[in-house]
């Protein structure tokens, strides 16, 4: 008999633990990045995307691509961090401006982010250990592909406009 | 030499291919859920929580907990899912209301589940396979015994108020 949609028992167990494993770790990291740096998560990704890249500037659809935020709420964040000198929109071209991370914003995550390194270090790569931890990264890339290659003829994944 | 704050090259790749995995599957499964059932994932949260109490209620301090979320973002999404009908408040204390799932919650939450359930199935649960499932669900309960044992003695990990 194939298996209906819901879950058995022991597949519930695993799949609930990955959820609390994946909150519990997230709002961890995230209270420390607001409480020691004042950063919130959304921040933090922005500055970690633009740091990285070549010049320290992007074009807003290349960071809705990487983010998979929708258009409307990266356009809001954007403006929030402008505001408080993050970032700072160049219109070179009147409908795509770039991002630019500024010198406070470089400086933001250049603070911040040892600290996070170190704590992802501690409560996740550990605790897992070197084999465990290549085993997800295996399996994380495979559930990747097998969502990519499902959108890619039936939905729409994110928004590539 | 013991290892500095940083993740080395394969960490840091096993990281990140975590951090896709999060993403791209929970956009996947938001999407789907906003679309067929006009349900967000915090409403499907809640629902869920609800669902499983025991007689459909449960106290807010008790919903924040678990969800935990801060009391403010619980409150108000709990006034707009009030509006929309899924759940009423019943005042049996003044300062802690109940919070009961209504018919139409219910329903909500029956209609929309078992295509949850299929999707977690299809991209995650038969993409891993048993064996590496149940590696990741061991490991993810040593993740959040670590950080637990951690805030016992450092941090309020949720607001216990």
């Amino acid at each position: 008999m194939s298996k209906g949609p819901w879950l058995d028992g022991d597949e519930q167990k695993v799949w609930r633990s990955y959820l609390l494993m994946r909150k519990t770790l997230e709002t961890h990291l995230e209270r420390h990045l607001q409480r020691e740096f004042g950063l919130s998560k959304s921040d933090f990704e922005i500055l970690v995307n633009l740091s990285e890249s070549e010049s320290g500037r992007m074009r807003a659809f290349e960071l809705s691509r990487s983010t998979q935020w929708e258009k409307s709420r990266l356009s809001h964040h954007l403006t929030r961090m402008e505001k408080r000198g993050l970032i700072r929109k160049e219109a070179c071209d009147a409908r795509y401006p770039e991002i630019v991370i500024t010198d406070e914003g470089l400086r933001a995550i250049r603070d911040s982010a040892p600290a996070q390194a170190a704590r992802v270090r501690e409560f996740f790569v550990d605790v897992f250990g070197p084999e465990r931890f290549a085993v997800l990264g295996e399996a994380a890339d495979e559930v990747v592909a097998a969502i990519e290659k499902h959108c890619d003829t039936d939905c729409s994944l994110v928004d590539r406009s």
